[in-house]
């Protein structure tokens, strides 16, 4: 299991091009196989299941193990973070060695662009409800936005889900000021990458798709110089 | 600002690695600089002032960019996280060109050697409270607990500071069953190396230290195959 990290190479470490070189298949969705297709030996096969096909991509990569073959399941940022590990380590018994490979997930790479808005404790929060019930989001948005965290919102909005992002935007407002710094990064380390920071009075939920990550910080993070910075103390 | 990721090389990706390259001086911890000293070219300069001088070494850092040098400030995992990144922003003007290379921060290494427990949505609290309340930081191991977060406990125990992790573990319990699963992993991807799977009820803080990362499930998480999970989904 293989994160790829953002989407630069030179944020794709040792460990994962060894993987990616000792495998004989390799399974991910077309975009990011399309990325590494250079990292393989010639002769590796591909398989590329279509989006939103986990289930399957972790059944096709587990069936090559148990078959005796060395197989690289991929993912974006780290394999372990709202990624491939869960779904195959679901189906996984203890016939198959699995190692998980560590990358740079989508939280990290915003914030080390915009610069250390992650330096206290913080929290992430996937806004999608496809698989977890609103009530759910609802509630870890309201006790992050309370107990002071720092949130990385990931998926937080699409073209079929619009309003969530908003909805947490109205719950963060009752708890922390409008003055509270927002970063809102797209496509990070890729070509057209888009850097922002705003506020929470300000943030409009219609700038944000799903290829992007929102950082909203604490009630103790500042902007300095155009950085967005939370302090590692309170002050104390 | 570089960080270094666990403590194996292998992670260290090839952005880190230029910027390591590129640099005239090296600023951090004695144990850091030693690891990726043949990381360097001949001739760069170090400088290793002693722990807990978090704001010199950040000083000297940005002293050194003022005066038109190229300066490496080193941390261990990711820079922006719990590390030297915020000192450095908070002392930094808009005199200063600073670039933060993202790294493999402690909770994602403990994660991947225990399989997936940061699956779905989860929280990193530091329990030290040198820098922060303690009532700050009970209130957000209460608050993770309340909304089913999976929470990496960063700093979880050390010599001077022995009871707070006993403390969270009851906060923990208030909410959460005893067979929650807990992932206790001491320096990882170093040598001596140690991941044990436990759970709540019979977690021993005296078996933790300063150099290990204790994960918490949420409800959801479970044990398969020897593998901590966490599920992207309900389920529903």
């Amino acid at each position: 299991m293989v994160g790829l990290g953002p989407g630069d190479d030179a944020l794709i470490p040792p460990l994962a091009r060894e993987a990616l070189a000792a495998s004989e298949l390799v399974v991910g969705l077309e975009q990011y196989v399309e990325r590494i297709r250079h990292l393989l030996r010639s002769g590796t096969r591909l398989s590329v299941p279509p989006l939103g096909s986990e289930v399957e991509r972790a059944k096709e990569a587990l069936a090559e193990a148990r078959s005796g073959g060395s197989v690289a399941l991929v993912s974006s940022g780290d394999a372990g973070v709202y990624a491939m590990a869960s779904p195959a380590l679901e189906l996984a018994g203890e016939d198959v060695d699995v190692v998980i490979v560590p990358g740079i997930t989508a939280a990290q790479a915003a914030a080390s662009l915009l610069g250390s808005p992650l330096g206290h404790d913080h929290c992430s929060i996937s806004l999608s409800d496809l698989l977890t019930p609103w009530v759910v989001i609802r509630e870890r948005v309201r006790a992050a936005a309370e107990a002071d965290f720092v949130l990385s919102l990931y998926n937080p909005r699409s073209k079929g889900r619009d309003w969530q992002l908003g909805k947490a935007r109205e719950i963060l407002l009752d708890h922390r000021s409008p003055d509270t710094p927002v970063g809102v990064v797209r496509d990070a380390y890729r070509a057209g990458q888009r850097v922002a920071l705003t506020d929470l009075g300000s943030l409009r939920p219609e700038d944000v798709d799903m290829l992007t990550v929102v950082i909203v910080g604490s009630s103790q993070t500042e902007v300095r110089a155009g950085r967005m910075v939370t302090p590692r103390g309170y002050g104390v």
